[in-house]
């Protein structure tokens, strides 16, 4: 066994040309889930993801049907029962890549640069699908897969996995396994191997206020209606209070409260101010009172605007009073918040404070609950074996931010518990211009990986 | 005289389809002074109007240059130094098309329905410079002009007339005369003739704030920096109390209190409630505690959101924490205030109101004081007397919401006071998409413009 782990690391090292030259023709594919206008090129990214799992000699490879964009599933099973079965998750879908103007190159039009490779989904994730491709290849090449393995590689993860649930509820058997490895995280920093415990969740509305039936003129109606534009800033500016509070009525009714001995060892991350200072541009810090920035970044909800709308937006002036006003306004929930009781808390926070003179609707974009995975567990286990092997020092175990749907599915419907992993950086500037994807640690991550698939034979 | 009225009222009568084609012609030039991209357009339709004023005999005509967009002088002076001298004011610019979806008809292809000319400009003001050239076309034919008439038509109203202060200032022999007639208004209803005497001012601003240097992915970094969008809400919606006072420092410091009895004379105008509700669509009035809906129209100023950008605004969901937001904020002004204080409050707000973790800057698209004419001058009076002629009663005196910032330039600085009317009606949609004019009032416009004239002479 020992044999074959070093034959498949050689062959990795081998290879490193050819499995960036595939990364390069996928992260061409701009497979942006949220817009319509790139549905052919959601099932280019599909088809594609089903080559290359043939290729490598997967089994029962086959796009399937859901409500939205199609998962890829294929699997590996010969390894005998006495070998678990892990499950590979990850997703072929990106963000849009607008605003294209800050982008210096074109974010479907991948280059390597200073060892980095540009462009949209570089690091989010396809560059983390094709690091578990890459492995498994690798292993199976040399010796041969010693555990079972099976891949869900959905196409709507970057909208929120609208229909992953009712997927994995109806596909039950199919997706059975030991636990799930989902590499659609990052380290923390080149040289700092990292496992995540928690993930946030995410509950992302859009709140539409229309006031007067049409756009009028500022100067001769101003002062006699509610401008839909005043109240929804007024109604929004009104959801924190100024120690960084949401004040939603009930939003901290569900939030577990971080132990002292868990505070503690968040504290002993190399994740400081100066580091979120750096990666953020933002002049000075800014959070929740009472919790400190690694605390902000993954252990405490919020109430972020991701987008407003309204009137005259060109050069110059325009005296519009304007007939409606939209937000986009999102939630990152931390356990036992939900999306449901969130959205719950929005509409009565807007029912007891919008006032006469506005309607308003909202309309619920994407929601995942938070999760949360042991890290005494044999997948997480084998894993953080393989990173010390790889970097020669013990991975760190952290909470992120960001939210992955398919983690609080997995445990709720199927009952198995996610590996949380993956190889970007955190200046990989995901969901913004500029998406990069570091090389020596992705490679490092492939490596990792093959040392993982031995130790959960061994 | 009294046959030269009569002629004059008749040749008018019989070029009705001729002046109404002229306005047409006018109309299809889309000139759209805030926007750079229609720059020749501009200058195509200060052709348009020089040629049309040569052809009915006016004399040095001309166009004249500013720093922006060129004004249209021209005169005729051959009445005699008896009698007055009018200076005919207009503006051959117009609101922007946008937003393009909500128009019924192309904004720059006019045609006639049910009466109305439906078009940008109609109303605003191309419609009424062209029933004051169409008047003293009439006059002049028949029996000439009784009275001296100078022509300052601008190109930058729209943008809120940065240029002709200066332009103003360094011709003041040019323009010098005995009073102004402004037709950039209009009348309440078509059946009920309106003088205003008096405008509010306009205080126009962009707010760009800034936080993270770079967007942000929303769960990575969300909690731990101050959201400019997030605070730029907050700001806005801090403006106002829920009194719908302005809670900017010293903004109410120079208001002008309303008497009793203008505010009992204010009363006794047909605009009421249900006139505004009609009018502006909007579920219920709502504006400053302690006043009326004419009071909180014309005689109060006002804050209005004119413009909100930030982030992500495309179809679904983007879970971005933006870099930077966007708001166009305006201010109606009355009697005393003037846009320099009111600068200087929305800076102190801000100063003493945003927090650290954003920057942000205040840009000045457009300010001019608010006005105020005696209703007994003899311009008005003439005025009121031809309104008299042609509705058979007398005009309501009102003021407005609107601004037009050489009414108050005129005053400033050619000590000139502006008989202010139009035939425009409340509905006409200006600033707004489907703008029209109604053409029953705007001929009986041309008719009273004719009266005018002669009255002025008598």
């Amino acid at each position: 066994m020992t044999n074959n782990r070093e034959q498949a690391l050689a062959y990795a090292h081998e290879n490193e040309q050819r499995f960036l030259d595939e990364l390069i023709d996928l992260v061409k594919i701009p497979s942006v889930s949220t817009d319509p206008e790139h549905k052919a090129d959601m099932r280019t990214a599909a088809d594609w993801v089903v080559k290359k799992l043939t290729e490598i000699g997967m089994e029962n490879v086959a796009i399937m049907e859901t409500g939205g964009h199609p998962v890829v599933y294929a699997d590996h099973l010969q390894a005998g029962a006495d070998k678990p079965t892990m499950v590979i998750y990850g997703h072929y879908d990106v963000q849009p890549g607008d605003p294209l103007d800050l982008w210096k190159t074109g974010p479907f039009e991948p280059v390597v640069q200073d060892g980095k490779l540009m462009g949209r989904g570089a690091s989010d994730m396809k560059g983390q699908v094709m690091a578990s491709i890459h492995a498994v290849d690798s292993v199976m090449r040399n010796g041969g897969l010693p555990i079972n393995i099976k891949w869900l590689i959905e196409g709507e993860e970057e909208i929120g996995s609208p229909n992953l649930g009712k997927f994995i509820e109806e596909h039950q058997d199919l997706l059975a396994g030991d636990f799930a490895l989902n590499p659609d995280g990052g380290i923390i920093g080149p040289d700092t191997p990292t496992i995540l415990y928690a993930l946030r969740g995410l509950a992302y509305f859009e709140i539409v206020m229309e006031g007067p039936d049409h756009d009028l003129h500022s100067g001769i109606y101003g002062g006699t209606v509610l401008n839909p534009a005043n109240e929804l800033t007024r109604l929004i500016g009104g959801m924190h209070d100024l120690d960084g509070h949401v004040t939603l009525p009930g939003f901290y009714d569900k939030v577990r409260d971080l132990s002292a001995d868990e505070r503690a060892q968040l504290a002993k991350l190399p994740i400081n101010d100066e580091f979120f200072l750096k990666q953020t541009g933002a002049p000075v810090l800014h959070g929740e009172k009472g919790y400190t920035s690694t605390e902000h970044a993954g252990a405490r909800p919020t109430l972020d605007v991701n987008g407003l709308l309204s009137g005259f937006i060109g050069e110059g002036s325009k005296t519009v009073l304007p007939s409606k006003a939209m937000a986009k306004v999102s939630m990152r929930l931390v356990p036992d918040q939900d999306p449901t009781s969130i959205y719950k808390s929005l509409v009565k926070y807007l029912t007891e404070n919008a006032r006469e003179g506005v309607t308003w609707k909202v309309i619920q974009h994407a929601g995942s609950p938070p999760s949360l995975t042991p890290v005494d567990s044999k997948g997480v286990q084998a894993l953080a074996a393989g990173m010390k092997a790889v970097w020669g020092k013990e991975p760190l175990y952290r909470r992120e931010g960001g939210s992955v749907p398919v983690v609080a599915q997995m445990q709720t419907i199927l009952g198995m518990e996610s590996v949380l992993t993956g190889f970007g950086l955190p200046d990989d500037n995901l969901h913004a211009p500029n998406e990069k994807l570091t090389l020596g640690p992705w490679y490092r991550g492939i490596d990792t990986f093959i040392h993982f698939m031995h130790n959960l034979a061994e």
